[in-house]
């Protein structure tokens, strides 16, 4: 059987360096890695306009600075298919008839939805297409016969509503679905960077997010403006390094040859935080180091998407001809499916015998 | 602008006198009326499948059948387009977007829905398509164009919530979808049809229905057998024509010309309920001259429907035929639709400029 994934993000804002880790990074690995006979990579504007139905320039703006992110991480049009979800309609019929297959009840009991509500401040004015969001998922999944989707822990509530949706159709209507199975990141650490304000998340609307576009001046001003350790007011005080952003995203991005280059006073960040947690080392020494790390690894990124921002009639035909490449997959499979039930009238003509 | 009319029915099973008084003759009526522009007579085989998702093999059956009885009771397919409602997918792409227009909490407020979430004895397991099926309403209506819909008084909230995401949809993203209009049955008294054993609907379940396609010895048993007033024991005693079947049947059918015809004894109706009232009528009496009005009005009905029954492959190609010019004419909203919330990405190149 053939490997294949299907991932995306939701265009509501230009992609940051919680991304990069979380996410972004592991793709560019799994398409380097030769494993996967095909991979889809959707811009999820269709799902994004689930909650931003009345803001659709929004979602609209940020399909090509997601597009440029993907390219400027290492995305590779010539191994992995970028395509926008909206462009491909058979997505929509899918989650028609796997609506029928879900309860209401069931959706309800779904933490990922219950979360996402409290945290988007819905409580009883849901839109119904929000609600909806797992099952629209599961119709993107399984359009793509996607065997692997690399996806956050928090997101398995949302793979367990597929495979039951999968298992539901199968039973009903006869094997045609394949059944998905979730990969998480190998770098546990780098699950969720927080904000550099401490906050837990990365959020636009906070202001707290370093952005893979962002310049090198704006990610230095960052950096030193960082959220440390509050008890940590003079040189000589212990430092605390659990839960301090700083050195979560060292954990995050620093590799062992950065010492060398950058810090050759330290070994390694064992020895820096060692060196933290007894006092005698200053935030603002730290932050320099981790400017020069971020520095390193941001400004090949900066640089492919500066290449693609001069190009950008290729990143629109990149996503033309994706979007046409995932039709055509997505066609197959709904052609499977209104086969399996046996809705498909006119391909013969056993309705009249 | 077009005077465009949209109207169907659920292929659950063949379609009985009940359709016909409450909806088909009116749309037969209205179809030679020559006022309308344009007709589209939906086969809503993707609405049922929202409650019968495990049982596709019944709605699949019933496509022809409701095609045949729309065939036998006048439905010309040169004035009227009939087609099949899963075979214009754009549909179910109205339905997903409109799905972001409307609040979770204002469909559990629908009384259509609440009530036919009770007739079905669904409670907690509503399937999630069912619970959205105004949403996927509004998407038939408005896909059409529809500026007149004849439905039954219990449908008026369903217009209600497809009118609210037409005026949603227009105020967020700029005029484009059409507000119908409902038309109610001209014939108040033919809304709803008794059963024949006097519950208040026909219902395949209940067994209580006189379908267009009974043969006539059918209809002539099920006649004979009708409940009527049950203090009614001998003819002299006085009798209720109010909430008698017999009586509601002779309302909807009886022309006054079937009186010198079948019953010349009597005037009118008027006359026939009096004489009833009093006493001294007997049910027999009344129930062969209801048979007799029946047949006279179903015969026919019969024979068109045989006529076509011997033509299945014509109707095979009507049904082909009208789903293509539905699709065309869905396919031509669903691009302005498309334009308006500005996801036409590739119809030109605007979103790199």
């Amino acid at each position: 059987m053939s490997k294949i994934i299907l991932t995306g993000d939701r265009p509501t804002g230009r992609l940051h360096v919680g991304h990069y880790v979380g996410s972004l990074s592991e793709r560019v690995r799994l398409q380097n890695s030769g494993l996967y006979d095909e991979i889809y990579i959707m811009i999820a504007d269709a799902q994004a306009l689930t909650d931003n139905a009345e803001h659709p320039e929004k979602v609209r703006q940020n399909i090509l600075q997601v597009a440029l992110d993907y390219l400027a991480c290492g995305i590779d049009p010539e191994k992995s298919t970028i395509f926008i979800q909206s462009m491909v309609p058979e997505l929509t019929e899918l989650t028609f008839y796997y609506m029928n297959l879900v309860t209401v009840a069931r959706v309800q009991r779904n933490p990922t939805v219950k979360s996402e509500i409290q945290m988007r401040n819905f409580e009883a004015s849901i839109p119904v297409g929000f609600f909806c969001y797992p099952i629209s998922q599961a119709a993107d999944i399984t359009a793509f016969r996607a065997t692997t989707v690399p996806v956050g822990e928090d997101q398995l509530p949302m793979l367990e509503q597929c495979k039951e949706i999968v298992h539901k159709f199968n039973t009903v209507y006869g094997e045609t679905l394949t059944e998905p199975e979730i990969i998480l990141p190998s770098n546990k650490a780098c699950l969720r960077l927080p904000g550099i304000d401490g906050k837990a998340k990365m959020s636009k609307s906070l202001g707290n997010c370093i952005y893979l576009s962002d310049e090198e001046a704006d990610v230095k001003k960052k950096v030193m403006s960082m959220f440390t350790d509050p008890n940590h007011l003079r040189v000589e005080d212990p430092g605390r390094v659990e839960g301090n952003p700083v050195f979560i995203y060292l954990d995050a991005f620093c590799k062992p040859e950065y010492f060398a280059e950058f810090l050759p006073e330290y070994q390694n960040l064992d020895e820096l935080k060692a060196h933290y947690t007894r006092g005698g080392l200053g935030d603002v020494k730290v932050k320099k180091f981790l400017n020069k790390v971020l520095q390193a690894e941001l400004s090949p990124i900066r640089e492919r998407r500066k290449y693609w921002e001069q190009h950008l009639d290729d990143v629109y035909d990149i996503l033309k001809e994706g979007s046409r490449v995932a039709e055509t997959k997505a066609a197959q499979t709904l052609h499977d499916v209104r086969s399996a039930m046996q809705i498909n009238y006119f391909d013969d003509n056993s309705l009249i015998k």
